[in-house]
């Protein structure tokens, strides 16, 4: 069988393991090949396989190979690693062949031989970092093949197996299989409250309290069911505790240098107290936030209201689109430079691993993310629609927005006498962030890029083909041609930019909110969701495999702080989608469109026992779910008892059964008064007289039914 | 240094480590016999010592004591169980001589060897239970020698020393350990608040929204800094995780028997199914508590508001005594009732394991507990203050109540038309919870049982002495001289009963209670629970020393489900206090008494922010505490780096530096290309030629050096 034989696609990778992309300026070619001589040097040093081959106008591939006997070695040191720490249960044995690996355990561990730093075994090899400049990128190649063979496989399918699961934690690593097995625990979930959510919607009509009771409760079980999922998942892909091998945050700045007197070892100190201190502008961080984003979509939505609820001038049909128009442009900006603020905020905190500081800048994006996902419609449900009677008169003042457009005389029209709040309002947002929304987002995240990657690559093959005199008959790269479609396709792929699992993430765990927070305002929100995730998780499996480098399998034990933030908008959701029953349960307002009857102590007490015995039922369902024993944990437990009981096997004492006059009893008493002995040509021992009253235990016996007769002699006497 | 040198008390132990105390029934003196034949034979097969002394009139002591031999043999075992359970960080070396051991670690060994079952090494004597019904406990026994000199040490300090509490560990256990730490701990805690409530019972009044938010403050850092002293502690004292080493409930009844197919091992099954059913009877238990108890206190409470503020007619002097001789007589009643319905539904529950059965006892007893603690103030404050005006007139039908002890002509007088509410009532409930009752609480704890018990003594000795004739100068028993001391110690200590570290910890955490629910009626309660809790730990040590058996020492790591409780009365205290302030900090009432301008609204608005400006609090408290590293934990991290170093060093890779034409990286490419060779032998491989084309690193560089020059050429001219 050879690859050749293979058409252009799905194409091999002629055993390729990596290719670092090592990029040559313009400016200092001498620099570039001194650089590329130590690159070579180093790999060499570590044992790898070279190759090189052009790549595109200023960069070389360097295809890289580890040989079977130094990958041999890495993961066998890789997984005592493991062990050491507590990821394993069973020392490993074999350091010649360590036994069976997967695709993402191999790559695992070639980056942890090329990346790692020198004094833990490493080559030290940083992109764009230190001494390698140059070093563009380092990157796995995606096995087509079986990615092609997989996207086939789950369009026909409504889920996956748990196999599946394993074969994507297999070939992308356990942080992305934990992401892509989340995505179908809560689809698997979704199947419920959708069915749930259209019954309700076509018995119990909008703002059912039943409706809301029942999804709050799906809400925490599926919050716990995925917890203990992790915990399941974490034992079978055996990474459980895997966060204590964090690894070097390269931007750490320590303050000092301290040698550890225990360990010996030298340590990198940055005082957590000072961290804290800089841990504290979070708080004002998240009040600029909160208040740079919520005035700017405060205002879009005052605008809003003001053109289509109280504005009846001329041009209304135009100027409705400027709110739309100025949110689109504000929102954009005022994120990203609070992202950049966030940035920064994360590398002043100075964390030591790179998971520390990722969390912590995952935790920073949190509040801007949730204000711009959730706070347009908890304005208009907590806000326009309770207080818009006394707030519209004031509207007035974004006339100054529809004067550039009007003419003096039209202005004086302007009246809002007629205002009347629109009970539909609520609903028709919902349904576009449940919706259009979603619909939108996949668009951008999957079509969009694709489509501009394939327009890309044509004007880069137009241009250099331009350069090269228009000559189609030669190839571009001198190529040997049995190469000339691998190399192609690495080229391709160089040029892809890397995956980050947070981001869909994120998106997921938004979603999450809008069911937990708004579902009781329009029930079909589920069934939306439904839909959209089947297609979620193949579309990001296609993104992943050809919108982005492979990404370099990476080990994970959890989904990290989305989970803190799924169980926090359950808890949330508890408290809105209380108040939203109670304020809009009967359609929710008066005859003149004013929500007249909303008492506020009602309103408050209503949220107060929804949300506590919110809470109590938590507390229920995390003690219920902690008792499911799934299969892995099981195995696990079964593991650990049968090591155990081996080892206390080889311990276990012997039981010495005794008849009358035993001999092992009578020589520690033997033993024992020889000891005594010996003690009173020191010193007298006052025990030893009274342990040697009774010379044995038959002495005892003697002893103790003297004792019994005589006392019980004259009792039972008497009784008689 | 002879032991009989020293005077009758403090006594020493004749090196005995246990006392078996066992009791012959009247009625069946061969069955005696014939156990205690058993007994003392399983006792020598398991290679202890006895020795037999008679007890009282129906009762032998049977001195117990392991030789050395077989004692190490079984702390090596425990040791290595602990070490298989994760619980040592290093594997215990040396079966012969074990390392030193505290005096705790030696009574449970032997405990172990005596009472645990056969299969895992023990001699499976179960006072009370199964075959040793005459068995009736075994006990260690007091060294009143080290008591004494503690007691007379501590009386003199005012903060026990981490050393102190090793050693009451060494002695007594890590359970009996952790509640002396926690009360230390606590009492250190309590100098804060006890300085600060002065200081705001002098400067800012009662109901001072200050001293609440300081008071909510200290209660979170107090619970959050315990949890982490608890790791430090479970460190330090080797027990972190000990939970997993749980032992069998003996009353467990398995629904059925099933072989593990992967451990061998004869599994006795409850399903936990079936379990949770008969936990959900938990829901009406806790219902019908609140209301019966809550009915008893809510009727004294009300008798007694008709008597004292509404009755005026004659006898109301002794009347007002009604409501509390009723609640004193009908609370235990009632509590006595639901205390044994408690066990009972726990037993139900049938638990596997004795510390499950445990929680499960103490969590049904919480609610109880609460209400009995807790009611009374609750129903004054949020009932009686706001309300009493519309309650009061309905009060009437306690006229009952004092009928009777009144003529009819006298009750006729009877009016309630001047009714105020007595806004001093609060204060004065509270001042009787945190002094009063904690006062005659220590003494009916400690005194009471001390004189009872002496005059229990005297009693029995003047009864004996009777039926010995009155003959003062002959000793009751037939004694040895040298023993009278000893034997009169043991025979005191068999009759004294169990100690449970249990009611003790209840205590405290009742107290913490009052403390963090309403010390912001009256900021003097931590005052007054300071003075109590030097006392309080003092005043136990004592009674675990004169009043109870020595307890067999039990390992812990944690003080148990009353860690779930300190956090839920911190919570609970937040909303408690925040309400108390709203409706009380301007004396809370109008000029009639009653509560005017007190808001619905506006208190549960309070509330809510208050509880969740709370939870914030507490989130960040936990957050902050978690980075604090205690010198156990730093030592615990430092002992496993060491170890990983060591192992890790004999696997690292020999780092190969290669010169220009290395050897290794030609060795390397040398047996590629004859693994090509003898692949080509069977089937192309498509891979060998690519790998093949630069036979080393210095062909590789010479290609990419190549490359760069030849793109950088024509660029470089350009730029000229």
């Amino acid at each position: 069988m050879t690859f050749s034989s293979f058409n252009e696609e799905p194409q091999g990778n002629y055993d390729a393991d990596y290719v670092i992309r090592y990029s040559f300026g313009a400016s200092d070619r001498e620099g570039s090949i001194e650089q590329l001589n130590k690159l070579l040097q180093t790999l060499a040093g570590a044992g790898f396989l070279t190759e090189i081959r052009p790549g595109d106008k200023t960069t070389l591939l360097v295809f890289i190979r580890a040989p079977e006997q130094s990958l041999h070695r890495a993961t066998h040191t890789s997984r005592v690693r493991d062990w050491l720490y507590g990821l394993r249960n069973t020392q490993p044995d074999g350091e010649t062949s360590p036994g069976p690996q997967t695709d993402a355990e191999r790559l695992r561990a070639i980056n942890y031989m090329l990346t790692a730093p020198v004094e833990e075994g490493g080559a030290n090899i940083t992109p764009k970092h230190g001494e390698w400049k140059n070093v563009d990128s380092i990157f796995p190649l995606h096995d087509d093949k079986t990615n092609q063979a997989w996207m086939r496989d789950w369009s026909k399918k409504t889920l996956l197996t748990r196999e599946d699961l394993d074969q994507i934690r297999d070939k992308f690593g356990e942080k992305i299989g934990f992401y892509f097995a989340f995505l179908q625990s809560y689809f698997r979930f979704l199947l419920f409250p959708a069915l749930f959510g259209f019954s309700s919607w076509l018995i119990l009509g909008y703002y059912s309290p039943i409706y809301a009771v029942v999804n709050c409760i799906w809400c925490v079980v599926f919050v716990e069911y995925w917890k203990r999922q992790e915990i399941d998942l974490g034992i079978r892909w055996q990474v459980r505790g895997v966060s204590v091998l964090s690894s070097k945050n390269r931007h750490f700045q320590p303050e000092s240098e301290i040698r550890d007197e225990d360990t010996g070892e030298m340590l990198q100190v940055f005082p957590w107290t000072r961290r804290l201190q800089i841990q504290l502008l979070q708080i004002p961080f998240a009040v600029v936030s909160i208040l740079a984003l919520g005035a700017v979509i405060a205002t879009c939505f005052a605008i809003e209201i003001f053109i289509s609820e109280v504005y009846n001038g001329p041009l209304k049909g135009y100027l409705v689109f400027i709110p739309t128009i100025l949110l689109s442009s504000l929102l954009p900006i005022a994120s990203t430079l609070l992202t950049k603020v966030a940035t920064k905020l994360t590398e002043l905190e100075n964390y030591e691993t790179k998971e520390d500081h990722d969390v912590a800048f995952i935790q920073k994006m949190l509040v801007i993310n949730f204000i711009t996902s959730y706070l347009a419609i908890f304005l208009t449900a907590f806000v326009y629609v309770p207080f818009a009677g006394a707030i519209v008169p004031y509207l007035d003042v974004f006339r100054v927005t529809v004067r550039p457009f009007v003419s003096q005389e039209d202005e004086k029209t302007i009246n809002h006498v007629d205002f009347k709040i629109d009970p539909a309002r609520l609903r028709k947002q919902v349904i576009y962030f449940a919706v259009t929304a979603q619909i939108v987002n996949t668009c951008m995240e999957t079509v969009v890029p694709f489509v501009m990657r394939k327009l890309a690559i044509k004007y880069k093959e137009y241009s250099e083909e331009k350069a090269n005199g228009n000559d189609k008959s030669t190839p571009v790269y001198d190529d040997h041609p049995d190469e000339v479609a691998f190399l192609k396709k690495v080229r391709n792929e160089a040029e892809l930019p890397e995956y980050d699992v947070t981001n869909d993430l994120r998106e997921m765990v938004i979603q999450f909110g809008y069911l937990s927070l708004f579902s009781t305002v329009w029930p079909l929100v589920p069934v939306s969701f439904l839909f959209n995730n089947w297609l979620e998780l193949r579309s990001d499996f296609f993104k992943i495999c050809k919108e982005f480098k492979r990404p370099v399998p990476e080990r994970a034990d959890t989904i990290g702080p989305w989970l803190d933030t799924l169980g926090l908008l359950a808890w949330v959701g508890s408290i809105t989608s209380s108040a939203l029953v109670y304020m809009f349960s009967n359609e929710g307002l008066g005859p003149d469109g004013n929500p007249t009857d909303i008492r506020g102590w009602m309103l408050m007490v209503t949220i107060f026992f929804a949300e506590h015995i919110y809470l109590a039922v938590r507390y229920v369902v995390k003690a219920t779910i902690s008792k499911i024993e799934t299969p892995s944990i099981r195995q696990e437990r079964t593991q650990k008892i049968l090591q155990r009981k081996s080892y206390l096997g080889t311990l276990s004492v012997p039981q010495t059964k005794p008849d009358i006059g035993d001999k092992t009893v009578e020589i520690t008493h033997a033993s024992l008064e020889e000891d005594a002995r010996a003690h009173t040509l020191q010193e007298a021992h006052p025990s030893d007289q009274f342990w040697g009253r009774q010379k044995n235990w038959s002495e005892s016996l003697h002893i103790g039914t003297t004792i019994i007769k005589a006392y019980q002699g004259p009792e039972a006497k008497k009784q008689q």
